[in-house]
């Protein structure tokens, strides 16, 4: 019965897409659905995926949003 | 003190609606502020509650969206 | 297909008890699958609830833990 | 490796702003990280920060919605 | 940046284990990591995984306890 | 109304420590309800702060535990 939440970046990481797309989600819910059944034998009729999408500027890292964060690093 | 966290699929359903209609919203929180102070006494000023409603395409049960599932469970 | 997340202090609130009995538990699980079907028509094989217990010290309320608070409000 | 999550309603608290502004999430993600690397030691590029706003009608206080909390506050 | 916040009951899973197993732990966390770069391709460093395990009697399904929940199938 | 959840790995980051102290707790929920206060103007009593230890086989980071993250770390 796992419960298992995924919190991204809302952004594009797909050639052409802004935001994440559905193929991209259906993806990551069937990896993690059959991860859990090859590890742990959960079934996947179990197994609830919860995907969430965060604006950048929602997203703290090194201090600062994550926008401001690769400004830094494609500077340095 | 609790803090309750109740993540729906962002759909209608109550009659006419597309997604979780304000008295629904209500019904539940003072449904779960009602049932932590039968319970375990606590009381409602301390008891927050926190709705979360998730896109059926960000949703992922059977290692599929919530709305796939569907269509599979209403073919079989 | 609901998840809900239930945080309360771990403390004993029913008569005897130090922590969150499984009598407590049960009624929580109940009264709050119960409560997403008669408001959302959820079904209870599809409803998650997740119970986890906080230590006092690691709940903070009013800027201090909630044994710290509460002895405020004792003197107060 | 610390993970903080901040759960504001989604409301205006600067002047002339109706939604948390930009500035705020800054001095949020900023004096959370400086906070964890004062107390804990812990570096800044390890500490991800997200804060997510709720509607004052998904939350939940004193068994009813903010809004009308707020309501009964200022009346009484 | 993702963050993947994994529940699971307490239980053993793999042969002769009564809880998640360091190996089952590492599998989980290689396997969504792995996951996230080959989907969105999200750096193995930027991934943070928390995994959680959750008694039986603090898990719901079905309106009861899981303990319950399979005490109820198994002899149905 | 904030909610906040910090979580960090179960260590000792003080002099002689081995988990998180009682003072680092106070510290860090002072911290952040005075950061609500100082940012958005939330009323200490309105804040709750979750503090979650999470042991270090169960936080994964560059797609192994902690522990093995810094092992390779201190190698390289």
């Amino acid at each position: 019965m796992p419960y298992v939440n995924i919190k991204v970046t809302r952004e594009g990481t797909a050639p052409g897409a802004d935001v994440t797309t559905l193929e991209q989600k259906k993806a990551l819910i069937k990896g993690v659905s059959d991860l859990l059944y090859e590890v742990m034998g959960k079934e996947h009729s179990r197994t609830f995926v919860v995907i969430e999408e965060v604006d950048l500027e929602n997203w703290g890292i090194g201090g600062v949003t994550t926008s401001e964060y690769r400004k830094q690093k494609a500077k340095s």
